[in-house]
């Protein structure tokens, strides 16, 4: 098990980046709208229906023909009204409420109505504006790029494969703004020195979390190998009991480890535990708020136990979250110091320095250097 | 009757000159600031008295001494208080509530009160800075341009010489704040492919707003000509009947016209009808909010008939403004689209491409140039 | 006596210094951040604390260790943490909630916890930031410069030796959030052509005010010479009677001169009488909005008098604020006017001149000349 740990204690992003517009804009043009955004799970999407969501700032439909899922910005191409201005049924044709311009599902023009388009107007260059759309795990993504990114997670061989996420369910909700970057959210997401001082159940539950670490591999004080949860807890309840049948497929090793988190940068992250799933996902809404919207997903059995109550189930994880949201919250009050240039990582802090590149990296491709 | 339809499908202005805070600063400097701006009747500007108004972001002062209406800046030349804190009487002298500095009626400095000026100061460089003002048809318009800008119309032949304007009586307001840039106002303003769809009430009243134009030379379906109102319809009413007796100077013509547009850019337009007339103002508040302001002149034989409901007979056009109200607040909402860029005029658009190439002229002129 | 009024009439500073965003900032950090700012009195920050403030849009903490105060920017080096979420009692180590690195009390970085620091990092470099403080007449002044500033005031010989400023205490307080450019406080503090119109009272109370004049030496009416106060009054109360016993080390001129008033740029201002003395501090929120807090500060023995009332010995120079707080007001919305450029300044307004070379001074120094 070789060290993750840093070798050296770098720079963080400048204060500037989690407060000026302009930068904010450069990432939501350059990160937001390029990279794969979680926009719900499938079965948000029912057959024959237009739902509506946002993306880096841009409103986009997304449209379920009874066949396949196709997203496109919610704009029509006349004079750009909003096409669909609420979550419908899908009709023959999407027409479009002002000038009934109408374009088929797959975002065809099929007609300008009274407009009487001229030889120079090209019917099938105006038809709706496509945004990539891919499914993972049940979980729909979307793509306001020109050319469709690589789909990357930080999965390598720990792979949800055996937990059924095709068929569990949404059983609890919970969603906040949190008053931060969304860049904070993910740092402090992405290490465990703050653990022991703001999470004191959590790393109850998890032993290696109170010694300031994430994992074993980043351990450096010696001691012998710790459980992946405190003695008798399966999961993340607050009595560490699962809340219904552990999912089956399992190996051994996957019930052992506690909770497998999945990350996809810049929107998203799973925590798979023996018994549930969670789904957590993120929205920019300005330079200093974040919308994080939490969904516990279950098996239909365990829903249907008589007297399951989800929230109960939730809410270990959401006091996590919530402490979570205030050590954010505080982070970015102090990130609005002007004496507060940069700050520096700790070795613990590799994950997070590798955020850094990874955004750093995107807004340069996008011409948004700093 | 030549067509006046476009014979090409020209762009509309780019999306972000409907959101953008720098492109509407523009617009308020070399549209708003330049050109005539109606800012109400000249009823609203007793004798005697000082009226607070505002235009392009400027808040000015309406002075009547009894024999002329003038305007000004409401601003004091010393450290630049404001002058007229409320609409007042005209006194002898128009006195700064600070320091007491003093204006005559015509903006002439006075006095600079227990300010003793020195030999430097010239008293006659430091009057009121003054607005230009014209009256037309009884409605009051202001100017900022540093020279009064040519007065302009699209009334042609059209004129409202038989309208009896200046002894009209308001029976009626009613006020807005709608959710979208002015321009959007105005397009929407300028075209009837949008009636059909959104002004069912209005389309059935109009035979020919039905087919998507507004009027008999934009027709190319090639039917008989229909007449300007339904059977029976004399007005815009409910019922279609005039409110009261119907003014006596009309021409035949003019009576069956059933309506008579007159459109002022930027601030205003008028509908002549046989029994009343309606005069509508706009006032941009921010890249994404326009006040409109409809005001229903009647004559005073009418107001005084028995029992006469002057809100009932502003039913039938208060209804359509709220519908273009949703209409524009819907687009305006589109136009945020990131990805939408501009877009695409159909011929019937003749009228808002004449508005967007007046626009450009002056953003031009100002050195606003996008 | 040489009279210190202006020769010639300069102009002002131009209108958009009131409210344009990127002037205000560069104001913060050339003027705000710079020079000394009052923050309260000694006993605001008693033995083994800590106190938030803010100064020029930087959050700072006051450090008492029960021997020295010091101030520091509140933000953790770390990560850039707010450091104290609240005024708290202060521990050996001041400590982040976030990953809990320590401070000594002398700001030195003693702790990184759980972080463990690469050879590359240097804790001596890793302290917290420092901000200057400096203590006059028991008022707690902070600078965020780089290297300290003069202490500046316009005292000259009026200096307050002979008031009591230790021994006093806070009997009474005034806040209000003014909707003006702290400029134009400063400009409406600095003149008093407005007396006669604006303070009704005060101009009673001090006759020379009548004259709008601010002192005897800014007279060239001839006239004989006015007392400091009106007859019979000792102080600024509504009826000109100390409130309690005069100050015993008075000299029998400063007991004549009824109010002495000393200025420290851009946050402060002392007026002391005979029997107390008033602290107003200001404190720049935006380009139009500025917070003031009044303090009336009292001898003990004039607090323990049987029945006294802070509020009532208050209200004559609260009514004075107010006032001014008003015409503040009016003044900044006239600013607001696009058409004016700049006002000019009368021969009285001789020390809101120099206050504007103060400003452009600053403003030059810090590269942000306009």
């Amino acid at each position: 098990m070789t060290s993750p740990l840093l070798d050296h204690s770098p720079a963080s992003l400048p204060a500037r980046s989690y407060r000026d517009a302009g930068w904010h804009e450069g990432e939501l043009a350059a990160v937001w709208r390029q990279e794969w955004v979680a926009v719900g799970r499938r079965t948000d999407f029912p057959e024959r229906t237009i739902r509506r969501r946002t993306i880096g700032g841009a409103e986009v439909i997304v449209v379920n023909d009874g066949k396949v899922l196709r997203a496109f910005h919610n704009v029509c191409r006349h004079r750009g009204s909003e096409l669909c201005t609420a979550d419908t049924p899908l009709g023959r044709l999407i027409s479009c409420p002002y000038h009934a311009w109408a374009y088929a599902p797959d975002g065809r023009l099929m007609s300008t109505a009274f407009g009487t388009a001229t030889p120079d107007f090209d019917r099938t260059e105006h038809g709706l504006l496509p945004v990539h759309l891919k499914i993972w795990n049940d979980v729909v993504f979307l793509s306001a790029a020109e050319e469709a990114p690589e789909f990357q997670t930080d999965v390598g061989t720990r792979t949800l494969a055996n937990w059924p996420m095709e068929s569990l369910r949404t059983g609890h909700r919970h969603e906040a703004i949190i008053q931060c970057n969304w860049k904070v959210f993910w740092e402090n997401y992405s290490e465990c020195l703050h653990c022991p001082g703001i999470h004191p159940g959590l790393s109850d539950m998890i032993p290696v979390y109170k010694l300031g670490v994430m994992a074993e591999a980043e351990r450096s004080d010696g001691g012998a190998a710790l459980p992946a949860l405190k003695e008798g807890a399966m999961t993340w309840t607050e009595d560490g009991q699962p809340c219904g049948p552990p999912f089956p497929g399992l190996t051994e090793a996957e019930r052992a480890e506690g909770h497998r988190f999945v990350t996809i940068w810049p929107s998203a992250y799973v925590v798979a535990h023996v018994d549930y799933v969670r789904l957590v996902r993120l929205e920019p809404l300005s330079p200093t708020e974040t919308r994080l919207t939490a969904e516990w997903l279950f098996p239909e059995e365990t829903l249907a136990q008589p007297g399951f109550d989800a929230s109960a189930v939730a809410r270990f994880a959401t006091q996590v979250l919530n402490e979570d949201a205030a050590a954010c919250e505080m982070n970015q009050r102090g990130l609005a110091s002007p004496a507060f240039a940069a700050g520096r990582l700790m070795p613990q802090e590799y994950e997070i320095h590798a955020f850094h590149q990874w955004v750093l990296k995107r807004l340069a491709r996008g011409g948004h250097a700093p």
